[in-house]
């Protein structure tokens, strides 16, 4: 039973039958398709305002092709110290903008407290000889599996914004945030000031599929450029759009995140006070014990440790399409304990 | 009449087989999946020797990685004028590398003469203040429709090696090579000297599915970090994997290039004397006037225009699904100017 | 007797003067002394306008820090095909920019024929699959030791700028060039629509000093972090600055570069037909043949080759501090050729 | 009374004088001249060693060259959170490597602790989706006045290069470093472990030197390109080089860091309990609270406050020209807090 990642999931029926559909006759390349050329409208109606979206395939070309348009490259880019472009993008963001810094902040439950970037911020040196405050980047849903709410972005955002930063939002969980919130995707977005968002579908449900959503449109131009020349430009973006489309349109994002997050709930209750943060999203962190954590992987529970190895922890992630069987039996399992 | 790109096709009905039949349970992701774990075999089967393959889903992303991890950043990559990475990658060897440079060759027919590279290479200063000779990347089947004959290959890359060049093969259209020269292809790629493939499969019926393909394997972790600090690991690997397989393994690689081949000499045959570069592939380049060519483009025919406006040359290329009547239409009204 | 490069003369009497005045007491470092603080007002004076001027050690650094702050890094810069950006800086122009590419042109004599840029940037594409027009460096004197007239630098600059290209002069040699024109340091930079200049100290007698000079001043915050980051801001930055004011307010720029064109025009003379490119800077091209070439060397005068080996030519270049009797010397051995 | 950094220094008599000496005739540019071709025998003399050295003109070229040559752009340098590196260098190795990560550990008066490395290095993965662990930058004498011991550097070199990690020394104060321990320049380099040193002179006497030392001389290749690339390698090199061998060899080094060191230490004495390090080279870090550094201030003492502005902490570096009086006047004010 695989608990490690919603990355091991399969694609969706409706993807796939968005794939089908789009998959007939002799079309325009590189995104001058008419399933690209949709995208700007399917996500401007989604997030309620005007935005410009591009399709990339992966999460880390969407973060790093973000910040890269956001920042020079002897920029500082505030963020979580357990946020994905710190810890699993192999330098994604160094690499992408020439050589930004990441200036790490730590925060209770994987989230920023506004307190402390107010703190950090103010204390960031701007003299020639420091690389100098350029972006602020935040988790949504964030990597342990806790949401802002859009208070605290709107917050964030503000104190960032006072600054000259410009914002970004790694979403690769963003449906699941949503769903959580239950709140409108531009009341955690556009109105609390972000600037620009990863929007990810693959973990929940697509093929391969994020968006670059760009909710201040000055910086399309270069984003675009960016793009093509660290060949995240798909001659047959077609495949990719009409996977975002559907996602959006068919309210697939939705359905995935509820029953994720509603499995998340479950297992949460049953792992009780081991719980290690809340579980505001589709993953689950328990504190097992190094012992009880191997009786786990015996029974055939497959998750990742989490943090050092002594402490004896686990993380373990409701993937869209985990068998229905597979959560009681680790409830069940971690009951146990 | 779409003839403005083979990038306008569709996927082959064997592409969407195989991703169906990948499309099931959860499995492990970031390429160490069943799909792409079985990628070496299948590619090594294919070329006759042992390789180590990974998938990306752009041939810019194909040809900058593999560029980047063959050559320091301050290396001198010699290749054709006219190469895909030199007028169409927005500058992907530079970002990639770090800031190598291109060293620009011309060479008839869109190919590399070893003499004229064996000339400039002896040329190439190695002192301090100079980019150093690092790489030779050569396109197959090139960007003019031609081929590349195995012995001429094997000249280039016997020069390249003489002086400590890696060797890197641009293969776009390398089934379309393939099947001109009727050879296997171990013949035009690792016994010819080739250290390291670009393999194409979106051109020629994939979704979107490339393939680096290393015959040197010391390069290989390199390559494996660079690719994820590029964005270019997808966490659902076996998509793409699954495509590569269905492509060699059913022979689908064949059968479109094949048809593609076939049908662009006949649109050569059509051209006759308007001829710009011997058909080898599935491109063609006719001379057509400025005149004439408009009124192609006025019976509804779509293509490139080559080189000078005022020149009034024009770029034809046949997909592996263009529509059975369109090669005869275009065929009558080519022979008609 | 050396002739091989301007590179190997000494420090003048007036440079090492003004380094032992400024050698006295602590002082604020990192350009906050007095000396850097003097260096905008004195190269104003010295160009006739306002300008930022920023003290660096190398022409490789001035030059490839000032276009970095001029381009995108998938921007393309066109220069003349020999220009010492291309030749002679180990690919510095892609390391700063972050691997923008370099578009070459042709141009008799070293100089580039606007009617021909004209046509380069009209033919450059602009599409997302293409780098993008961003820069035009211009070397002044060129490389050949030609220098462009300021009507021409007027034409090449409103070419750049109309298409939203900015402009950067590489002065190596740009004392010589003004003492030739026998014009004003304006004439042939801001009032030509020059943006930014790297202006050469250290060939025509620094000990090492050369000044970015910013006629555009609103990229001067860019520029100097990234000097910073690139290591060129030095901490005792007041012995560069004291080279620069006493090179232009004590008139040695004129001293200097009026002794080496004069020394350089006595060696034309006795070149005569076997001259390859008008004389107009410090430098000297001369048709020699293979033998006599050699013949030159065994009679001790050091210089370099050009070109193919085979076509026996050599540069001979004067320095500041070339020892009086070289010259002569020289020419009687050129007349006897 | 300036004491707020060793870089306000001017250049000492014997840096001058070799200057003077340097600066007769014409010689070989780049390297090639007399006194830089010396360069490697008289700093092997010094370290006890075969070395091969190389002049370059700040730290942060030193230091930033060094590391790029050390590591691949995916690389992890370890180094302390008060590294010069990390916080006053504008980003410089994210520049110079292509994107370098540092990962910054924490560690008692400046220093690293062999202990909470080896955790650290254990803890970090080495998985494709994080950077790689590559190098340890280590500072002496540290950016907190203090020096590690010989068998200190010896124990986190073991560990390092038991990973496989490169290690590198920040050498800016290094002369103050051998002084206070009173051993040989080999003991605490290449002896230890060390791979490359940033062996810094400006900071102690020199006008503007650094000799970047590879005791690994593997590396020298590959760093002296991007040297050139970087904008670091002078034409007039023999200016760098006379300093540099002037520095080693009339004992200047030691000359000025004894004195330096001696002056720091009678400041300590009189800051007493106010001391926040151990004063081991030629910094003083005290504990002033804020009322009684202002009132430093206005009796004309020139310093840097240290840390958060409310901590009243100030940091005081002796320069090698400062002024006799300077010091008893500060520990008499600094007695009077």
């Amino acid at each position: 039973m695989r608990f490690f990642s919603d990355n091991t999931g399969s694609a969706s029926p409706e993807i796939m039958e968005a794939i089908r559909e789009a998959n007939h006759g002799l079309t325009v390349p590189y995104g001058e398709d008419e399933w690209t050329l949709r995208l700007d409208a399917a996500l401007g109606a989604f997030f309620g305002t005007e935005v410009r979206a591009f399709p990339v395939v992966t999460g880390t070309a969407a973060n790093a092709l973000a910040l890269a348009t956001l920042i020079p490259p002897y920029g500082s880019i505030f963020c979580h110290q357990e946020a994905h472009i710190v810890t699993d993008e192999c330098g994604a963001p160094g690499f992408f903008t020439g050589g930004a810094q990441l200036a790490l902040l730590a925060g209770e439950h994987g989230r920023l407290d506004p307190g402390d970037f107010a703190v950090a911020l103010a204390a960031h040196p701007t003299h020639v000889h420091s690389v100098q405050p350029a972006a602020l980047s935040l988790t949504q849903a964030s990597e342990l599996g806790t949401v802002y709410r859009a208070t605290e972005l709107a917050r964030l955002c503000e104190l960032a914004h006072g600054r000259g930063l410009k914002v970004h939002m790694d979403g690769a969980r963003f449906a699941n945030a949503v769903v959580f919130l239950d709140c409108h995707p531009g009341d955690i977005t556009w109105r609390a000031g972000i600037d620009v968002l990863s929007f990810g579908a693959t973990k929940n449900g697509a093929l391969g599929a994020e968006a670059v959503v760009f909710f201040d449109k000055a910086l399309v131009r270069d984003f675009e450029l960016r793009r093509k020349r660290a060949g995240h430009l798909l001659s047959k973006s077609r495949y990719v759009a009409a996977q975002l489309l559907a996602y959006v349109e068919s309210g697939l994002w939705r359905r995935n995140a509820e029953r994720t997050n509603r499995l998340a709930q479950r297992i949460a209750r049953a792992a009780g006070a081991a719980l290690l943060h809340p579980v505001e999203a589709n993953e689950v962190f328990v504190n097992l014990g190094v012992r009880a954590r191997q009786a786990l992987r015996d029974r055939g529970f497959e998750f990742y440790d989490w943090g050092a190895e002594s402490a004896g922890q686990g993380r373990f992630v409701v993937s869209w399409d985990q068998p229905e069987a597979d959560v009681p039996a680790l409830c069940e399992a971690l009951a146990r304990q």
